[in-house]
């Protein structure tokens, strides 16, 4: 059919099966088509196409409420909600957002983009509609991976224990257990979905019963009898025990099994929980048989062969550079370990990970315990390397600030993707961090200008001792500039200059180096002389070097990809006034006072103003207020 | 025994069991009668008397760590480390601290403060410990409650699934489950201390067979079986499934059990959780018998009656006076709810609870949860109240941000026990929030001068329908002023110049504005005349005001109880320059780029250099600089 015409999702009640196949066909096509144009979360949504579809059958969207954890698998959802018109703009400038956005549709009743928040989210509304008297469901779908989340715990944990009505879909892609008790599995299943323990205490009675049964068979091992339970109680006994009633697991890609639980659910008293295995990528080989992650979410790729579409990389990424050159350093130095939060492809830890297996932690989803884990490892006399997105970064602010920098202990916190980072949008801007971190006390804060500096940078975060140290690099690549084969280590507290100029000063740091570079030949055109300063370190200033400047009594322009509130410019301001230097004009670029959407870089960019014609203007206002004006009385 | 001669804890090691109790009466004598003096956190220690003990016992500090989660209950740890003498200065101003500290003992290897840390410090420890090839032991201390926060969820799922060798000690005070079944529980517990099932696999085998007798015992009702199960499950199955191997329950005020246990746990390979039943208080009757949480930290108490001496108070309390607006308020306005994360009595919402049990939520120790669940309640059109001290919002960073703040949802967040907090240090001086919050967009910040404004603060913040809006109060009482019979709402944004001035101006809120007065007095003695404005918007600013006042080109102080980084001063030093006041001299008091210890209030600001005298002296200063060198050319 025509998914462009789909306005809402009420038609999908009239389907009969062979209908809802041929759509959930159409669908695949659909998405396999589109996003071979704009990239996108491919593997994710061709699991759910039949979830959706039967969600969407099942409940009355947006009566009841149906919230996608993460939200990089509601493609189908927006297409089921009379979006399917919009996908040739899916994550681009001022198009369809890649995750649930509340302006884009009423059925996107909750936006997400970091992990774990569904359950939390759903107990605030079931709590709402109880109050309220209503009578709608609440339905979060959560990963298997997402439910690591500390979060995630805290809320099953809550949900629980107040047996509040809703039915929480498991959507579980990775069957993470031992497939020989599979059968005893799908036994359960089958019972159960067939409707014939429709009470949840009958339920137990009966896997109380049957447990003798199952310990007999399976003990030929006292290790498989062991496996045996814990599969049990993973699957359903964990959940049980929480207070929630399990159903499942449910053959996730079958629409009958899955429209015979969810109307089940949706009768009974309490928390449900269904248990859906789908297949990431289904139906699309190439992401059918990733093993890896490549194709949980891509960039354009050929629709024939599958073969990601790539522009040859013109220099080093930076997760790469920055990772490398941290197990560079590992040869030597037996202190250096490295912790992820489940990213150990995006941060490129893989190959610290092949060569240092004992030395690695991928802890999955959980900021929280990654970082304080790593304070446990500094008190110790470790080096970790904490290789953490700016985003998530913000999942473990506490952690940041009561363990490790209040104990000012010596953890070296990589920083990815700090600063905009385009098509995931408002989510995931690594934009905060500045804000956040400066006033951490303890801690000292770095950006290089290239990849030449990073790696130096590197180093100088693997040897300092004096409390914590936290390396931003940005999404990308880098410059492509040329590499010193030797590591060495940046002065902690040093800007550099890189350019002299008596009329201005920019100062900056990281992404926006050449930015300001190209401003001040545009201001060279015009008379004016403005100065580059690497601002490289953000906390602590060089503090020699800004005096300096602030003594010559030019205007000094900050400029940074951060949020300006409380950032690195302020911070100039506040050291400006501190130190009595009250008739400084200073002013500063950066992010506004507003959360940014997705689109490229250089759109966001341009959208906020920071651009290096809008920068050579500043500056050249300024000076010429300087000059007019006779500033600088003091 | 004369407690004050310990110097360590190797004496432990050659006491028989007479002496252990006979110390354990010392100790319980002693904590008694120093807390009668001083106050602190009597409950928790009395409970851990013997355990305490008993680890110092069994294990080798500081060689093996001894990790107390929250930390609150290392008294007995630091009278057995040698700092019994120093006990009348507990959480007294440069004394003993009330929480583990690293400068004060070798045996202190961990800080904590904040709960639910410990499991990933240990994590972190004995994975140092393992590539360094070493043996000593890890020994985390976590209470029940700390167990619901989403991070120890977290590092319990990574132990268990690395299998690292550590002995969690679960220390539980609180028998939540039915009692009905603890007749089956203690069977199994003597089973297990007594060692004859001294092999995780046999264990569970050994459970597995025993399930059905149980089921069969038990299940005279379904509703009992499932008790049944759900009792075994969270007292030892819940840990088995996650990789641990359980041991318990332990009497924890038997020295033989506790020995057998930890003798035993030492020996075993992967990790493994004792499970250690205390009783907070135990051998101080107004302790014992405390039902709802008065004995946990107290003030000073009179030793013979167990009074609490408690000077009358001449002012409501904040906390009070907040919550019982908001149960005034929510009478009238049914969309009304209330959500604390495990402190319904600290911020005395237990009125609240009883006369609207279906609108208030006790999450337990859960900051993420109950603040994106405040997220989902808003969504849903109510108007959740989310009472939370200002250091504990530190855990939910990301959830005011992601969840609230970016889709700009209508949460009421009463930020209690904002600014210094005094004896319980700097692991909860809340003096960050400001500095955290103001970059968030969409976030409105205020702060009331007194209570009768507080509780007009109250009534804007439920009528404010333009996004989320944060109430900071601080920790004690207010300032006795009249208050108003009936509510009314403060313009958003609107400062209020409280008195007038041509000098100077001193911008400040909350609890710093008698010291600006203070300081303003101080000031017209000398011939000068400083505004003092109630800044009660810390975000957005009164704009109008504020350029009122830059325009008069005058001296701006601003004076928070807040850290300076990124602070209220750093928005007005943002807001000057943006708008072009360059040449302004403005000057900023509050906290400096350090962690602030604990003490009384008073001394800390003494010690920071924030009080009416240094503010009139910088003032005087400033106005002088003005004048002299004819600042203000723009």
């Amino acid at each position: 059919m025509d998914l462009t015409k789909i306005s809402d999702p009420s038609f999908l009640k009239e389907l009969g099966n062979g209908e809802l196949e041929a759509l959930a066909s159409d669908i695949r096509s659909f998405l396999i088509r589109e996003l071979s144009a704009t990239g996108g979360h491919i593997g994710p949504n061709l699991g759910v196409v039949e979830l959706t579809i039967a969600l969407h059958r099942a409940f009355d969207s947006p009566r009841d409420k149906i919230i996608w954890d993460v939200g990089h698998q509601a493609y189908v959802h927006k297409i089921l909600t009379g979006r399917a018109c919009d996908f040739s703009t899916l994550r681009k400038y001022r198009g369809l957002c890649g995750f649930p956005k509340r302006i884009e549709s009423e059925h996107d009743v909750w936006e997400t983009g970091h992990s774990s928040t569904s359950l939390s989210a759903a107990m605030g509304m079931a709590a709402a509609r109880d109050i309220k008297g209503a009578d709608n469901h609440v339905i979060p779908v959560i990963g298997d991976g997402a439910l690591t989340g500390g979060m995630a715990l805290e809320a099953l944990n809550h949900i629980g224990s107040e047996r509040t009505n809703m039915t929480v879909i498991l959507n579980d892609n990775e069957m993470s257990i031992a497939p020989n008790v599979g059968a005893l599995h799908n036994v359960l299943g089958r019972l159960r979905t067939a409707g014939k323990y429709n009470k949840a205490k009958d339920e137990l009675e009966y896997l109380l019963k049957k447990i003798p049964a199952v310990g007999g068979k399976l003990a030929s091992t006292a290790e498989r009898v062991k496996d045996s339970l814990k599969y049990l109680l993973v699957t359903g006994v964990f959940f049980e025990e929480l207070g929630f009633t399990y159903l499942g697991p449910v053959d996730g890609h079958s629409f009958e099994d899955l429209e015979a639980n969810l109307n089940y659910a949706k009768k009974m008293e309490g928390p449900v929980l269904i248990h859906v295995l789908t297949k990431k990528g289904k139906g699309f080989r190439p992401a059918e048989e990733d093993k890896i992650g490549t194709w949980h979410g891509t960039g354009p790729y050929k629709l024939e062969t599958g073969d990601l579409i790539k522009s040859p990389a013109k220099a080093p990424g930076w997760s790469a550079l920055i990772a490398e050159t941290v197990r560079r350093i590992a040869r030597e130095d037996k202190r250096v370990v490295a912790i992820t939060p489940a990213m150990p492809v995006g941060s490129k830890l893989e190959g610290f990970a092949s060569e240092f297996p004992d030395r690695m932690f991928d802890v999955g989803i959980a900021e929280q315990h990654a970082t304080t884990m790593a304070a446990g490892l500094a008190v110790e006399e470790m080096k970790p390397f904490l290789a953490i997105y700016s985003t998530f970064l913000q999942r473990a602010y506490d952690q940041v600030l009561h363990d490790i920098a209040r104990q000012n202990l010596n953890v070296f916190i990589g920083i990815d993707r700090s600063g905009l980072v385009g098509a995931d949008g408002e989510t995931h801007q690594g934009v905060f961090d500045i804000a956040f971190l400066r006033s951490m006390p303890n801690l000292t804060i770095m950006m290089p200008k290239d990849e030449n500096e990073g790696q130096h940078m590197v180093r100088t975060a693997v040897s300092y001792e004096d409390g914590p140290i936290a390396l931003r690099y940005p999404r990308g690549n880098g410059l492509g500039v040329p590499m010193d084969e030797e590591l060495r280590e940046i002065p902690i507290g040093s800007w550099e200059m890189l350019r002299e100029g008596s009329d201005a000063a920019i100062l900056t740091f990281g992404t926006t180096i050449p930015m300001a570079f190209s401003a001040a030949d545009r201001l060279r055109e015009k008379g004016i002389d403005a100065a580059v300063v690497n601002a490289r370190f953000i906390k602590p200033f060089d503090e020699e070097m800004l005096k300096n400047l602030l003594e010559k009594k030019i205007p000094i322009v900050t400029v940074e990809e951060a949020v300006l509130a409380g950032g690195f410019g302020s911070g100039v301001m506040e050291f400006a006034h501190e130190h009595g230097f009250h008739g400084s004009i200073i002013d500063r670029m950066g992010i506004p006072d507003k959360f940014i959407e997705h689109g490229s870089v250089n759109e966001l960019l341009e959208e906020i103003g920071v651009t290096d014609e809008a920068l050579a203007e500043k500056v050249e206002e300024l000076v010429g207020l300087s000059r007019q004006k006779g500033m600088h009385a003091l």
